[in-house]
């Protein structure tokens, strides 16, 4: 039995993570989560699983949980995110929460530590290095959840790390794939939240569209595979079938494929190295799908990914303000008060504007992003 | 160091493991090799690998080279083939022979604790319960040289046997893969002679054309791997770039890629569980393939393929049957005795004659497939 906290529980992939515990009750426990704002959601959430402890966003919130379910501890805000983090009955901790507040909590639960199955990927984009250094420190796995960063580590077991030629992410191309960037101009939010493949929240959704979403998961697979960045490829593959590859040094190639479903990654995360059943995925049928097809990427057509890749090589808190000022950007972009195109061109400025410190250290990466945050927002 | 005995050292396989060896001087040595009768070829690999032992077909070609080789020890025939295939300074055997004639020797370097890197097809398909069972009893390694069964391989390694759901076999469709039936019954011999993705053998060839050669792989595969047939697919795929998949039981698929090049699962199968950079052979570039086509395998169409299945699943000596009948088959073929289609035909024929004797002994074998292949020599 693994005792399971769970960082965003009410998100996509946070709610996937509880389908995967439910199909296992024997092998999985939820003993702690945090939650946003979904107060209903969460209700339930305490009611199935009956976690000892739960973090939700706000002190209401809180307070009216609190009434509602006697035998729970409840908390909220950072405290309560970081309390879940490091909740000494859990061996794993899920963070699946959106943006760079699952930093700091990810660390602590590093140093008590808890086995990190991470989804959140400003945690490394921003703080890898601080990551990875803890995790090394404190003898803790980091084990990837994002379906590319799993295909490449379900490609590596059994290899050697002096055998790795090259890791090649696979891309979908998002909503925008096929158009042109004359036809980027004109397209809305609406067109912009429409995965052809995958269904995930918005902001990610959007980063799909941009690339961003791409550029970022570069930046993690430098942290959590140690390959500089010209061994790592991006190629489109617009049907999302293999999830990711590994190039060795005799040429051979290994690819991890499958339906898109995100529980697959998460339940590997949390039974690796081991495999459990999967009922209610759906099984690959490659004769039905056909044909698969791969294209180089375009970083002309794809701006954001060529920021990504050039504030990850650049390093020291480059990737903080790629992250943030993209955080700015998508949400800007999701009211309505910049287009499409307007993201890339603010987060192009807002990493102009910064003069990088190498070897930040948390406090600085924190600053770093409150400030892009705050100029981005006043940003075109 | 790695002290290796070849059998089979002038066909396709064999050149392309001394292309290999000669890659890595400093990781294999050739010590001891059996060839044909290409007595030129023979002696080019003499002068260059400089073994301490060889073995030839007939008397005449050993008696030829020990006069020209007087510090290399030369025998020919069955004699030198087990003296080969258990030379004592080699830890490894590369069988690449064709043909029921590597099985003796395989059984006898197996009881001489050899580690054993597997091209011949027959061995496994005619007596893999002998094979599997002393290699067992000997605590000896059977890896797989075939790019297929290497790929399963390579997607196995780091991974629990219980977790497996499914092997999925590709085939390229061979020479006719676009012809109908009723096409087959005019194909010539120099047709079927043209693979579109491989150059191998004529024998192979002609196999991969029939579909009987991936029905030998199905066969081989139940052996090397334990799966029991119906979890052993085979899937059309007609670039040969997926060389083979597993699918686990948490929905997971893992495929290993590469362009059609024998050198990397024979440099795999020397390597293992290392693997050694390999830079004669061609990268792989998906984004310049384009697209991967996959489809159903139509066993009506492909009735070698099924033959091949029920033999395996009946067991005994069926698959002995299979084999030999196939091998006087296809050499009338090659010879213009008979058509195409006719190969199945007198297969099916040599089946359907036969009463199968269930866990035969190596003398049962060695008998079935010498009355096979002298019933099959005038059927028809």
């Amino acid at each position: 039995m693994k005792h399971i906290s769970l960082l965003g529980a009410t998100g996509s992939v946070g709610t996937q993570t509880l389908d995967v515990i439910r199909e296992h009750p024997e092998s999985f426990k939820l003993v702690a989560f945090s939650s946003g704002k979904n107060l209903e959601l969460t209700r339930k959430i305490i009611s199935e699983f009956k976690p000892s402890l739960v973090s939700v966003f706000e002190k209401k919130d809180c307070d009216t949980l609190k009434a509602e379910f006697p035998n729970t501890k409840i908390m909220f805000g950072q405290e309560g995110l970081v309390e879940v983090a490091v909740f000494d009955k859990a061996e794993v901790l899920v963070n699946a929460v959106l943006g760079s507040v699952g930093l700091y909590p990810t660390l602590q639960a590093i140093e008590a530590r808890k086995t990190i199955a991470i989804a959140n990927k400003e945690t490394l984009v921003t703080a890898g290095h601080l990551v990875m250094e803890a995790a090394k420190k404190n003898n803790v796995s980091i084990l990837p959840v994002d379906s590319e960063h799993s295909a490449i580590y379900q490609c590596l077991q059994g290899e050697r790390e002096k055998n790795i030629d090259r890791l090649i992410i696979t891309a979908s191309g998002g909503s925008f794939r096929d158009l042109s960037r004359d036809d980027l101009k004109h397209v809305t939010v609406e067109d912009a939240l429409k995965h052809p493949n995958w269904s995930m929240g918005a902001k990610i959704t959007i980063d799909s569209a941009t690339m961003m979403n791409k550029g970022l998961e570069v930046i993690e697979a430098f942290w959590l595979f140690g390959l500089p960045y010209d061994k790592i490829d991006v190629l489109l593959h617009k049907e999302s079938i293999i999830h990711s590859m590994v190039e060795f040094h005799d040429s051979s190639v290994l690819a991890q494929l499958g339906t898109p479903d995100m529980k697959v990654p998460i339940q590997y995360a949390l039974t690796y190295p081991d495999r459990l059943p999967l009922q209610s995925s759906e099984r690959l049928n490659l004769a039905k799908i056909g044909k698969l097809h791969f294209q180089d990427m375009d970083l002309e057509r794809f701006r954001c990914l060529h920021f990504a890749i050039e504030a990850g090589k650049a390093g020291g808190t480059l990737p903080t303000v790629l992250n943030a000022a993209n955080e700015v950007a998508v949400s800007r972009f999701l009211k309505g008060e910049i287009s499409f195109l307007q993201i890339e061109e603010l987060i192009e400025s807002a990493l102009n504007n910064h003069r990088s410190i190498t070897n930040p250290s948390l406090a600085i990466i924190q600053e770093v992003d409150q400030e892009t945050r705050k100029n981005a927002s006043t940003l075109l």
